[in-house]
């Protein structure tokens, strides 16, 4: 069992493990080293599962979790799109149930003349992620080699594609290792792997979106923020201009939660039919993108060119592009009635009158994951047409009866369940709670501040 | 990678990983069921490395340290000697340079009618364990099954074997996996560890020898007494009559160390020859075991009655009887000057005239591994005749060029830097540093307090 041929290296391997336990910072040079030996598979999964309870329980500091996104985005290729004319912006959530935003949003900012390079994930928990979502579009194809990639991005200024074996591959074993062995919910690990995968796409400057209430990863503002800082910090010490706002996730953003449900809100948004909530940050986003990426000298001019790709139809062009580009079958961007339907559904009703006061957004994740649109294991297929409408959101006054959402399914046995956890997410009262403004903080390289809406009048208008 | 056939039972040990690292308490269920599952190959190394160092960080009381003593302890074979008369006792020490004890002590208790099942291991780092001693002497087999090991106690009231692949298998897998993942030292681990396999050899009292000092593996006196707390604790919580005494490491124990130069030191202890600091401490081991042993009304009374065994004759007896029912050649014991000398041999003297003020036990044991007598992995095998004689210990005058200690090895080559290492290891001075009593504390189920060696007149006299 547990022996190394390199004696040598094996006690340089215990020695730094020793030294994270006792709460001492490690050298760049040392977090190089043990993520190159566990690239190289010189360094076991149990050395390294020690090493990330080490970290999580003592902590790193900005320059440790630096280094450790250097060193995994380095045990990988880093993309070069130097001959691609502009600066390349992406965006990346910490995510949320109904959270579609890439879809809407990268279309608008690749409209407004910014390339945007995006390289996602596959949904975990509750929810299928970004790829999730296209694959539900038919054809779509996700898997295109980093070739084709560049090739893409540099014909449409857009691109989506999942993160292949070239990409981080010391992050996506870390991330595994992670999940079985209680050491996810850590911020300099979480940030760390997140800027490892996004400065891997060659971009030249990022948006985030971190998410904080009820329904979030990270419920606490407090660390949020912290999460916030570590990204931007990461961010800035690559030289890569980097903005992260703080917005609330206290319910679903949106109404429609599912992969192909959530296209078809999309599609809505792009052609100007947009849920407040959703429109309030796609904007926030799309508009900094389009800052960043020099097509506007201000957030507010970047919302006002983001609306303007809305109005003139461009983003949705830019949409059908990308679909007809990557394989997917642009006739259901076209005529969305015609997608094919869930062969069950189901009213979840109102049991008493009221005021929608709370919306657990976790529990309506569940229940969307029992009805098929996530996954529980990771071997398992996401069904495209799983999902949930909600009729009614916060603050919504609604009669004994009335439907507040509908659920679709493949799955007829798991409506019960699923409408039980619907149930249980929902709470009716006097009125509804008040989490105050969706968009908090931004956080930037010169420091962090509340989110000052009377900059932005683009925002609110419309 | 990292994925479990069985979804629900690794949800299990994940989540029982977080409340360990939350610093929640683990109930004796959960502990039970984590070992069980890393015992049937179901926890994977990569979880138990993240829940050691989760424990390691965050610590584990005493019912936590019992239950996993308990687990591990059940995870293999628990011998049943209770068809074998009188109150069966062993002794174990956490070991020390020079710590041949057990080779006096086990003869001298068997003497006096107090049956000693011994069950030992082998060295880890410099220098080698009681196994490695006796297989020093020529045919010794410690290698009996545990039907043998019945017999042979039964008969003779004294029994050397080796942990076999059916005494807490558990714990010699996790003790492996701490090895690598700079997860050693940790008090409930290491007790836990002790005590699982003390109590798999069908003992009904216990007598620990807990070393503090400078060349103990814990060297403050509050780690020393922490650990024999949890010692006599599990101890306890087992129904077996405990007692740990804390006793100084601050220079190696006796002249001789090495594998043969051991049992060579300790025939002519058993012979009535001994250094002071090998006969105090034995005397104190071997009278608190015929004490518990119910063959004597008091410590002093059975040091008494271990005396008396080395001047009747009857404890060399008995480890000749031993010797010669293990298979071992027993001329070695009876004319040891006939043993196979070293090939090469140097002696390493004074650099300057002084006092020896101080021996780091340390560096003798690096010392004497360079010359053969350990192992730096634990596939090599041991040199039975290397090692090192002292003839000069702390408190000592010498003069320049005088000989301090002989070096004994089969590698000419090693002989360099073994004397370098010696030269580290002394040092000399005016006059010798003071570490007080070689005895400090007793530790029983009533509690701890300082040794009080005016109870034990026996123990001083000659």
């Amino acid at each position: 069992m547990p022996t190394t041929e390199n004696s040598v290296s094996n006690y340089n391997i215990v020695s730094l493990i020793r030294k994270k336990r006792e709460g001492e910072n490690l050298t760049k040079d040392e977090i190089n080293y043990l993520i190159e030996a566990y690239t190289r598979d010189e360094l076991p999964d149990y050395q390294m599962s020690a090493f990330l309870m080490a970290v999580f329980l003592k902590g790193m500091n900005d320059d440790e979790a630096s280094a450790l996104a250097y060193a995994m985005l380095h045990s990988g290729k880093v993309m070069d799109l130097s001959s691609i004319p502009g600066i390349k912006v992406d965006k990346h959530s910490t995510g949320g149930v109904g959270d579609k935003l890439s879809l809407i949003l990268a279309p608008m900012v690749a409209a407004a003349g910014v390339p945007v390079p995006m390289i996602s994930g596959r949904g975990l928990g509750h929810t299928g992620g970004t790829l999730d979502k296209l694959e539900s579009i038919p054809g779509f194809d996700v898997n295109l080699n980093l070739d084709r990639y560049v090739e893409v991005i540099a014909k449409h200024g857009i691109v989506f594609i999942g993160q292949t074996e070239d990409i981080a591959p010391a992050d996506k074993r870390l991330y595994a290792l992670r999940d079985v062995t209680a050491t996810v919910e850590c911020i300099p690990l979480i940030a760390s792997s997140i800027m490892s995968k996004k400065l891997a796409e060659g971009i030249d400057a990022l948006v985030l979106d971190v998410k904080h209430g009820t329904g979030a990863f990270i419920q606490e503002t407090s660390g949020a923020l912290q999460l916030a800082r570590r990204l931007v910090d990461i961010g800035s010490q690559f030289d890569k201009n980097t903005v992260a706002f703080l917005t609330g996730m206290n319910q679903p953003l949106g109404n429609k939660i599912g992969n192909w449900l959530e296209v078809e809100e999309s599609i809505e948004c792009l052609r100007g039919d947009w849920p407040d909530d959703v429109r309030e940050v796609t904007l926030l986003l799309a508009g900094s993108m389009i800052h960043q990426g020099g097509k506007a000298d201000s957030l507010d001019e970047g919302i006002r060119k983001a609306i303007q790709t809305i109005e003139d139809g461009s983003a949705l062009q830019k949409f059908r592009e990308i679909v007809i580009e990557q394989s997917g079958d642009v006739s259901v961007i076209d005529r969305p009635e015609t997608y094919t339907k869930a062969s069950y559904s189901a009213d979840f009703t109102a049991a008493e009158d009221g005021v929608v006061s709370r919306i657990n957004a976790y529990l309506v994740g569940m229940a969307s994951l029992e009805l098929g649109a996530g996954r529980k294991e990771k071997s398992e297929s996401v069904d495209p047409v799983a999902g949930i409408v909600l009729h009614h959101k916060m603050g919504a006054k609604v009669k004994k009866g009335e439907t507040i959402a509908t659920l679709y399914t493949n799955k007829e046995a798991q409506l019960e369940t699923a409408i039980k956890l619907m149930n249980e997410a929902y709470e009716l009262g006097g009125e509804a709670v008040d989490y105050g403004p969706l968009i908090t903080h931004i956080v930037d390289k010169t420091g962090e501040r509340p989110f000052d809406y009377s900059k932005v009048p683009a925002l609110k208008s419309r």
